[in-house]
């Protein structure tokens, strides 16, 4: 036998800035000139039907009035349109356009958009660089930071896709006015999650400003944009490959998703992941790692963020117990959760973040909710 | 504005080793024992149609009997196989069998099957491991080193897939012998594309030596497999993401591939490659850049190896120069050549290894040859 070894060790740097701020498509174009993606000016502008006449057609004027070569890209808005036929109708489309490798994706819209974008980029001509524009407050709370790329299928979501940083994230602030009300309140979810899992403090300032979030006082939707990247930054980056830490971004997700699934999207992912949150919530107090108060606390902020923290009457609870074993963290068949520690922490078990739940366990907490 | 900076500047290490020898299942198991993939179980088994009864069910065997749990998902042999459709098929056969993040693909086959299992490796579930069983010459000359995968699309060849390194390479020479000689043939095209492009004295070995690979010498084997892994990593070693040099192993290949989609895939990808060496030939000869003598040499090494190097009489010429513009070196609408800078070397321009070429140039080369 002969063996021939290929040596493949190198330093990657896939480093990337956040700006937070208003009417940032100057900023953009400036960013491009400066080389941001290689000087290519074939621009392939990835957005939904409702950021299409909003954001992305006045970003794709000013691109062509600059000397690029864009071209838009559109596709239903919501949470069904983030499947391998969108990306294949794009990747077609783009092919039939004559975009090859010289080219760049940029995402305006919200968490569907980047996730649908961010996977088109990294496989289109084997990877090709991307910029996310992101226009909601859920953008810009999960998707600007962790370089998680998506699609679902009918049988499990988010389980086809990569890893693939942005070259660039710009969240909009001024966006967020035209945001629905009920658009805002579901990227608090995630907002709060973070908070729960990782900053007592925060979670404190939202009791006491959340509001100013659906007044747009533009102090308080910078400071809860700024710390949602910067909680989950320092989550990913004790564990970009989500080995082990990563985990805990998953706090009310392994219910949230399966609700979301289970809904058949009526629940939006911000509203399902409330439930969620409410759920592992319930799940730690009866293992003693929440106090009745606590548990109070996180519904009453949740509430106060205009989210529901009761199941839907018009969901089969058995379905939704079933539908928690197509979880990505599932191992050996079994079921494992992040749990609650408190407010503001997540407890650890031994070396991972996830335990191992049975089903009788969380059927009881499930059946047991409002 | 607020600017938060992500830091991702890591060391990431993608070595892995092939071995070269014969019934190498044994090899695997051990290596797999050794925690070649995290000690996990759960094993993908992806293969094609020919390759299920001959090779990928005695390794699925094999690995019930040493305690492992695998599944062999099986689709039709051939390139037309190479597509979104076929993995996304075996994408949703592993869901339905439970397949989450903590399993590894075994791609058990040539190169269209390694192509598509590591394509879907990396993004099934965000990534998981995958290992290389070559069955065929083909597979040992071009999938083991590289980690290029991809599918093709109506519109292109492999322009959706992603770099991907494998975990393990086996190229196991005992498969060679079950294989149809016309598939010999067409693996000893990117044999000879690599000596053309890199290495005079193994050009000259192969115009001495190539009878053996017929008649399976073990010497003679071992030395054409390690030497195409040799030339190909010294290439990418220097170019992972074909940024620039690696555009060299397109040689022949532009033509090639081209020939190979109007030719409906009715021409095997080595034996459209073997006809895209000499049309690029034939533009390098008429550049000034090969001498008569050198191309006569090409081609009778070509035919020596089972090839035929003349355009086949049902293939549109004019169809075929047009399918040259879905090529994925072209650069603002303008094809782009790898050319031959005599035996065993190409030709450098300025910063590229690529060069322009107008549409009458090529069309007259094209419509010239036999």
């Amino acid at each position: 036998m002969r063996r021939f070894n290929v040596m493949l060790k190198k330093v990657v740097d896939d480093s990337y800035d956040i700006d937070i701020g208003y009417c940032l498509e100057d900023r953009l174009i400036n960013d491009l000139e400066e080389g941001l993606c290689y000087g290519y000016k074939r621009v392939a502008i990835i957005c939904d039907s409702t950021v299409a006449p909003l954001y992305a057609t006045p970003i794709c004027r000013k691109l062509i009035d600059n000397g690029y070569d864009p071209k838009m890209f559109v596709f239903p808005e919501g949470e069904r349109s983030k499947i391998r036929k969108t990306k294949e109708l794009i990747e077609d489309d783009m092919l039939v356009s004559g975009f090859r490798k010289d080219c760049f994706v940029l995402a305006v819209g919200g968490g569907v958009v980047t996730d649908v974008s961010g996977f088109l980029a990294g496989t289109y001509g084997r990877g090709v660089p991307f910029i996310n524009y992101a226009t909601t407050l859920l953008a810009a709370a999960d998707a600007s930071v962790g370089g998680k790329t998506a699609v679902n299928t009918p049988l499990a979501t988010n389980l086809i896709g990569m890893f693939n940083q942005p070259k660039k994230v710009y969240i909009d602030l001024d966006t967020w006015k035209t945001l629905p009300i009920r658009q805002i309140s579901s990227g608090l979810a995630e907002t709060v999650k973070h908070a729960m899992m990782a900053d007592k403090e925060f979670f404190e300032y939202l009791e006491n400003n959340v509001s100013g979030v659906f007044e747009f006082e533009n102090s308080v939707c910078e400071h809860v944009a700024e710390k949602n990247c910067e909680i989950k930054y320092r989550v990913v980056m004790k564990d970009e490959k989500e080995a082990s830490l990563r985990e805990i971004l998953n706090l009310g997700h392994t219910v949230g998703r399966a609700l979301e699934t289970v809904s058949d999207y009526t629940l939006l992912h911000g509203e399902a992941v409330a439930i969620g949150l409410v759920a592992e919530c319930e799940l730690s107090k009866s293992r003693g790692l929440m106090t009745d108060d606590e548990v109070n606390r996180v519904k009453s902020l949740l509430n106060k963020c205009g989210l529901e923290t009761n199941i839907p009457g018009y969901i089969d609870r058995n379905l939704l117990v079933e539908k928690l074993y197509t979880d990505k963290k599932v191992r050996g068949g079994k079921l494992r959760f992040v749990l609650q520690d408190g407010i503001g922490k997540v407890k650890q078990f031994g070396d991972s973040w996830a335990t191992f739940v049975n089903k009788s366990e969380i059927k009881r907490i499930i059946f047991n909710m409002k």
